[in-house]
């Protein structure tokens, strides 16, 4: 197991994972703003692993106020705020905030009265202003006992995701995965590579396909990474490469993770995952989402409303070295070849034609 | 117009393209060796570039044979097969040698009998031993003569496939481009650019979205030097944000070059076209072909026989900086949205699910 993201002796500890896999660094903070940032610069990134940060931050928040003697609902508010600013498209940060939220609500309530179920912010912990029958302290420590158990939930989730998704897993099968839904991406065990370490508990043999997923390659860097950490097979191949490699009937199911899942089940998820849906769906090879239900949002209707976050341009025009894993396999296809029937015309010299293609080439 | 090949004073001049944004640096040799590197190391690359070198390639040959008092067959034998070693999958490249094999047996032949139109070298070129009536510097003349043809009839070819490609394009065109089939991937104005070229000289607005088509970034590096070197708005993307593009609406056309045209319309090009010819489809948005004649094989009759090439590892685990010309737009969405339709099941620790998802999330 990865040890992703950790409470560690009043601090919040995590793994930059910017720097996988040349280094394994772990950083203890217990600056508020300093985790924030992580989120916001993918060092914490994958959506559950996002929403127990954002647990442990809350934690984090009133253990300092607790220390400092600062006002406890402003210092919650505050950090539930800037939380809420890191990213948009992961759901799990709202579901993990409102849950802290509400348990901070019903313990400052003197009568345990009934917690505000509203996402807003300022009216979850406003209750912690007028209930003044917990000490600060015990609702600091009530604070960090829910963001231990949305960990705990978390690992068990996994599990039995891995458990259900293993009954798709034939003995030896070949799964093409999308940036990284794996250990890094949650508490330690993944979503969509879940399955896949449950395939290698279980003494089944199973390889995997990752996506080297531009532009931060979380595919090349950490996929590629946990799995050869692990043993498992592992080919890198540039998203592009997905299509073809898809047709050539050498991958026996695509897993993802996702950030989003709408009340229609359209999911969004890292950039890329449409084009390898589409590609699967031509292919006739199945294509699974693993994600635990806090990914679910029945508030929205279909994908349409789901909030698509638009990144810096420096992330593209500036690419650093991949960085794969030393002696990580590569798929290289230099050219890939496109159905005719997805091709509206052929623009030539004699204008635009259409098969079939008898001619002489030069005549 | 770009001088991405040419004769100049004995020599063979190219640009070498690896270098590109960052330096317009020109290469002049008379060693057909490092030609041949250079296009098996995509300095010189595009599926009709890559024919006119090898047409000057031959010519270089001939001219140094004649100058060394060489057995010419044997120079044009072994130049022959040299290039035929560089690429396997476009078809221009071989297009271009049988050409000039024709082209070298005709010219040596005494009496001007029938040419071979085999594309076996060794017999292309066996004219040339046995007719010794042409003089050895009178035979490489005839042949930079060819090349110089070839190259000319590429220009023209352009210029006619951007004129009927035009008219595909209403004012205030938005096209989408993967990697780079443009003045530097032929003789000098390109295929699938040559109609946004036409647009700007018939006064229309056209504006070019770029894949940056990993891993050797072409789109990034090469079609965004040529669209901002011509003044022509241009945005780049990676490639696997493609498909969500296509499905904003802000995408009009798709237009892209080829490698090699089956006799089916199956056309193979640099890999990612088929995963962006899929989203096309399934956006609603037109997806064109941009190619000479001499890109279509009717020896092949569907994209299954066509020879794939599968290069280095490294090209995709050492990634260098994109190089993007300074100040290009660049759309970098974090995320997609992949329809439910896509979806074969959710696999969730409540077992393998199906929309409608209404429950609570946490439910």
């Amino acid at each position: 197991m990865i040890e992703t993201v950790r409470w560690k002796g009043g601090q919040v500890r995590w793994i930059d994972q910017r720097l996988l896999p040349g280094r394994l660094q772990f950083i203890e903070s217990s600056d508020l703003e300093e985790l924030a940032q992580a989120i916001e610069t993918l060092a914490v990134r994958g959506a559950p692993a996002i929403g127990i940060a954002a647990a442990f931050g809350i934690a984090l928040a009133a253990h300092r106020a607790a220390l400092a003697g600062r006002p406890m609902t402003l210092a919650l508010t505050e950090a539930d705020a800037r939380l809420r600013r890191t990213r948009p498209t992961a759901v799990n940060l709202f579901w993990a905030l409102d849950r802290m939220a509400r348990v901070g609500s019903a313990a400052a309530s003197a009568s345990g009265a009934a917690a505000s179920a509203s996402g807003a912010a300022a009216e979850s912990y406003s209750g912690s202003a007028s209930g003044s029958d917990i000490a600060p302290v015990d609702l600091a420590a009530r604070l960090l006992q829910e963001a231990e158990l949305i960990l705990q939930e978390d690992l068990e989730t996994s599990r039995r995701i891995g458990e259900f998704g293993l009954a798709l897993l034939k003995d030896g099968a070949r799964v093409l995965t999308h940036c990284n839904a794996g250990g890094l991406a949650t508490g330690g065990l993944g979503t969509a590579l879940a399955p896949v370490y449950a395939a290698q508990a279980a003494g089944q043999r199973v390889e995997v396909f990752a996506d080297e997923t531009r532009p931060l390659l979380q595919g090349a860097r950490l996929t590629a990474w946990e799995m050869a950490t692990a043993s498992i097979p592992v080919t890198i191949l540039c998203d592009s490469a997905a299509p073809g490699l898809l047709h050539t009937g050498r991958i026996d199911i695509v897993i993802v993770g996702a950030d989003r899942v709408a009340r229609n089940g359209d999911t969004a998820n890292k950039v890329g995952t449409f084009g390898a849906a589409l590609a699967a769906k031509s292919a006739g090879v199945p294509f699974y989402v693993a994600a635990p239900l806090s990914t679910f949002d029945p508030q929205i209707a279909s994908g349409r409303d789901i909030p698509i976050e638009e990144r810096g341009g420096d992330e593209v025009t500036t690419t650093t070295a991949s960085g794969a894993p030393p002696g990580v396999q590569v798929y290289n296809p230099a050219f890939d070849v496109t159905p005719a029937a997805l091709i509206s015309g052929w623009i030539t010299e004699r204008g635009i034609i259409q098969p079939p293609f008898t001619g002489e080439p030069d005549a």
